[in-house]
């Protein structure tokens, strides 16, 4: 983990390269952003499709046509901020820089997506214990059988982030991340997850599996920021650059201010 | 089930003792309470011991000793407007009647208990169907292994209301009962019933079974305002009376002042 307190630091030596793995408890009081970048003529379509999915694609910043730069996230530049991107082409994943200097063009635009991260930290406040924070792993995230509202060509399956929590954590988190509807607020599920479509728990398609679920424990979903790459895969925009899951774009925005917003 | 919008009229029939049956989803708009009714000596203790225990026991409403109307909820006389009560000696139950009259004395204290009815109206608003309103049963009520904070000598078991839901109306049903601390608020415990020591939950000790558990559905568990008899039962005064589980004491006031308030 990189354990820096401050944003703006953890941003100086992550463009430098010379921090490359999961933000998770880095910078903890400021908002981590998803990542989603995608030529002009795709930006009104994937605004909608945004706004027609509030919880897994909570907008918390866009950048202007061919502008790497998110003043009103705090002096980000998009092309070397993110730990790690992956470049994307019709879908298929092409490569996954470290930086996207050589991929950066004029008629680029930047979406920033809020992050369950923002909401973890009161979690922790509170007395609840989160396991891939404690084990310093990426949170488990699963593709699922529930549909996104879909917008010109966007559409395609909700992914969702699993913490095993016991009843009692369950819902305190309930109460407290349905305070944060900026970064994507309440579950979307909890109990057997058979019935949004995951198969196999110790399989999730991004992130880390959860090392165990405890017998006195409740898997809890909730819609993730990963939802963007899944539709993407289905979309098939021409180009498009993402983060790798779980290394994510820190921003100067406290949560405190920030994530209790409704936008 | 009693058909009236208006708690007075609701009353009125009540205190002519024609309606005896449960109270739930009569007046919906208003407050119901749980009642206790003790000799001045145990008053202090109780009075703490609700205190201790604010989720099970959410005092709304204290008379003064030996005076049988509570103006504070409404234009009411505790002898004879709950539909039944249930009179205890030393916890043993010596009489389930429609009037009080022939055991009030000067010497008694009133207390009154909010009631999840309170966020029922809400949860049923909000598109959360519950099971024990359409078949018109009493809510399923269970003794847990769950010890109150005692005070004095009043100690005790946890009682819980159970409802029965899936995971979306789960989720949404802890957003909303959360936000009425004064009358439970959030539940206490959600899946696995034999966790907080329910054996059966097809036999719960106070109020009607379920009809069924769906295989998408989780029991959701609610502290509930019965506990007071459970630790009367425990604690085993010279003399109570409460009302009889389901039967509730119909106030004045409207959920929507009064639910969302802290005491």
């Amino acid at each position: 983990m990189l354990d820096v307190e401050n944003s703006r630091e953890a941003r100086k030596i992550i463009r430098e390269n010379e921090y490359t793995e999961q933000t998770a408890g880095t910078a903890s009081k400021y908002v981590q952003g998803n990542l989603c970048i995608l030529p002009s003529k795709y930006a009104d379509d994937f605004a909608q499709f945004c706004k027609n999915n509030p919880k897994p694609c909570p907008l918390i910043g866009k950048g202007v046509k061919g502008n790497p730069y998110l003043p009103e996230l705090g002096e980000i530049d998009i092309r070397t901020d993110v730990p790690q991107y992956r470049v994307w082409e019709k879908s298929n994943l092409i490569d996954e820089p470290y930086d996207i200097k050589k991929y950066w063009n004029d008629d680029l635009v930047t979406f920033v997506l809020g992050c369950s991260m923002s909401f973890e930290l009161p979690l922790i406040n509170a007395g609840i214990e989160l396991q891939h924070i404690t084990n310093n792993t990426i949170v488990p995230m699963y593709q699922t059988s529930i549909d996104c509202v879909p917008a010109g060509q966007f559409s395609g399956k909700l992914v969702v982030s699993m913490r095993p929590l016991n009843a009692k954590n369950t819902i305190k988190s309930i109460e407290i991340s349905s305070q944060y509807p900026a970064v994507h607020g309440s579950p979307v599920h909890l109990g057997n997850p058979a019935l949004i479509g995951i198969k196999d728990i110790m399989k999730p398609e991004y992130g880390n599996p959860p090392r165990e679920i405890k017998k006195e424990e409740v898997p809890v979903f909730w819609a993730c920021g990963v939802t963007p790459q899944s539709v993407l895969e289905k979309s098939k925009p021409d180009f498009c650059i993402t983060h790798t899951p779980g290394k994510m774009l820190i921003t100067d925005k406290l949560n405190s201010e920030f994530g209790k917003k409704k936008f």
